[in-house]
């Protein structure tokens, strides 16, 4: 057995471990998006709610029991039906500071919301909002954000229909925090399945990678460090409609790549197929600026989340036509194709360096970048 | 011209006036649910993201474009039809402290957004859930919230279909923030509208009022009174289906009475209709204890939020069989008929208290109840 295959013998053995979430207290890293956070709804949130996870948008058809727990409402077979092709996300922003280039947390909810959707093949229909506001806000700043949302949701070509604001004590929140939740309607042309990946399959990413977390750490001026740099939130339903339209059903399954980067999105693409991913270094599109603005952070641009970029796995025939439609799309210009599905190994994702060599693309133990998003 | 007289004259004026929101920061009475908090909705968000109003549960026929802005996706007719029947609604929980006798803010978050949708005439069907930890919470407190939530959806009879974790650093936040979102579907017996109220309709309440307030501020041990008050946190939708069997197309609109208490829902009830309520001190159900810590708290228990307690306007005909098929209801025995509808003072509620007196009904200015949801 060489280094390398006992390598990865120990670390699959180490990851076939059901999660459990055995911390005494939570730490930045629960909400960082890599294995951390994993055990925190692995091991309590899931497990509690009875359903088998938790962060990716719902479809709506799992309401009638199918894959879920034993408290899933006893729906009457005609409300399966009228709920069947309908998907449900939220998520929390507490993203600092609440401005940065290219963005805010206001376009950020909208964008982080119905991309959430898109991914899962559902195209945006409506959103709630809630707010939670520091005492002391600035009225300018809460206008700003306000108008940040209504901008970038009529830019989603979505309704804000329903809302919620909260206010608590100066310092017990920072600046504003932001929930949206997204209703969208599944597209009829998905057929997305994260278990349909097969060996064979192509990995795409729908452009450069990098640029939102790098962006916001520059942000915090805790760097002596300028570059050009701006955040890539933006809503992703265009892309996903185009890739939709050019190869349809041989389209496996698509996630966007945000808490975690690229590398985290490719182990979770990896995992419930089973497969192996490789993916080749050199094909991955990253803008000098971000390779550059990384490299004196030390953080790596695989793992630092983007807030308009998502990996989708293709069959192999239609790989070309996937980038192709893709770079005709705004923002998606670097579409490329980086990598493949292989037999194994399985569950794992390696990445081929630029100089030859292979390692191991783990989830993320620690948060180098915290509030984030 | 009466003293009295002239006094509602000047109230209607000034608050017949359109809400601008002139604020140079935001203070805690922005999230009180009284005059400040509907300056900033009716003064900021909901104009600048182009809705009619944003807190109530929204029904999604909406998205047909009527009665909305100009933002409104223009979906294709079959889309109408489908999406026809749903409605959707969030909150965002901070109570404070986040355990308190008879609840905690897991079981809050999960009873407050369903009685939103039950109060719309919304069956709940499913709920997203996202939290935002305070680094350092102790993994017992979430264990227990996540738990208390779950326990809160079985008991509503409603799945958790997705959710997600963001942390923040230790005193950016306190302890957790707990937003949910709930979609549900609207029961074919309601046709409820809060313009369809007219001058002889009965106000009904479905129960006792003031004790969620009450409980969440003696659980702050700042005051050294010790009164056997339990919030009142309960899932609306057995008493709302209660309702709807017994007086079907009779019931006019309901308001759950969280946030500013009945003296708040009071108002929003009387002003889209234009007509004057009139409500009797005597007939509205307070528990002894309840009375006598808002006597000693300094607070009148008609601002005090409730937490599974809803007001609701009938038919006059049919407010005996209301009252009755309420009282059969676990949590709503001591539902009563406390007022009924004038044709004026249009849009204000007069108190005709105990002693014979009258007195107007306003919205709150202040917030002498920080955090109490």
């Amino acid at each position: 057995m060489t280094t390398e295959a006992r390598a990865l013998e120990l670390i699959d053995r180490v990851r076939s471990r059901p999660a459990a979430f055995k911390d005494a207290q939570v730490t930045m890293a629960h909400g960082a998006g890599g294995k951390a956070s994993r055990t925190l709804v692995e091991g309590l949130l899931a497990p509690a709610l009875g359903v088998a996870t938790l962060d990716d948008a719902a479809y709506l058809r799992r309401l009638d029991g199918a894959g879920q727990g034993a408290q899933v409402p006893a729906l009457p077979a005609p409300e399966r039906e009228t709920v069947d092709d309908l998907a449900l996300t939220t998520d929390s922003f507490v993203v600092r500071p609440i401005r940065f280039p290219g963005g805010s947390i206001g376009k950020l909810a909208v964008n982080g919301t119905v991309n959430d959707l898109a991914v899962s093949g559902a195209r945006p229909l409506a959103l709630t909002l809630s707010l939670v506001l520091e005492e002391g806000l600035a009225a300018d700043d809460l206008r700003a954000e306000v108008e940040a949302i209504a901008a970038a949701a009529a830019a989603a070509d979505v309704q804000v229909v329903a809302g919620d604001t909260k206010v608590v004590e100066r310092g017990r929140c920072d600046s504003m925090y932001v929930t949206t939740t997204g209703l969208g309607r599944v597209d009829p042309r998905a057929s997305l399945d994260a278990r349909s990946v097969r060996p064979g399959d192509r990995v795409v990413v729908s452009g450069s990678v990098g640029e939102h977390g790098t962006a916001v750490m520059l942000a915090r001026g805790e760097f002596e460090l300028d570059a050009p740099v701006e955040s890539d939130t933006r809503a992703l339903w265009p892309a996903v409609d185009a890739l939709l339209d050019a190869v349809g059903p041989s389209l496996r399954v698509m996630r966007d790549a945000t808490r975690g980067g690229i590398a985290t999105v490719l182990n979770e693409l990896a995992r419930p197929a089973d497969v192996g991913v490789v993916v080749h270094e050199a094909r991955i599109p990253v803008r000098p600026p971000v390779v550059g603005a990384c490299e004196i952070l030390g953080i790596d641009p695989m793992y630092v989340a983007n807030e308009g970029v998502f990996v989708a796995i293709v069959a192999p025939d239609v790989a070309d036509r996937a980038v192709a439609a893709l770079r005709e799309v705004e923002g998606c210009e670097e579409a490329a194709e980086v990598g493949e599905v292989r037999d194994e190994p399985q569950a794992m994702v390696l990445l081929q360096t630029a100089f030859g060599g292979r390692r191991v693309l783990d989830l993320l133990v620690g948060d180098p970048l915290p509030r984030i998003c």
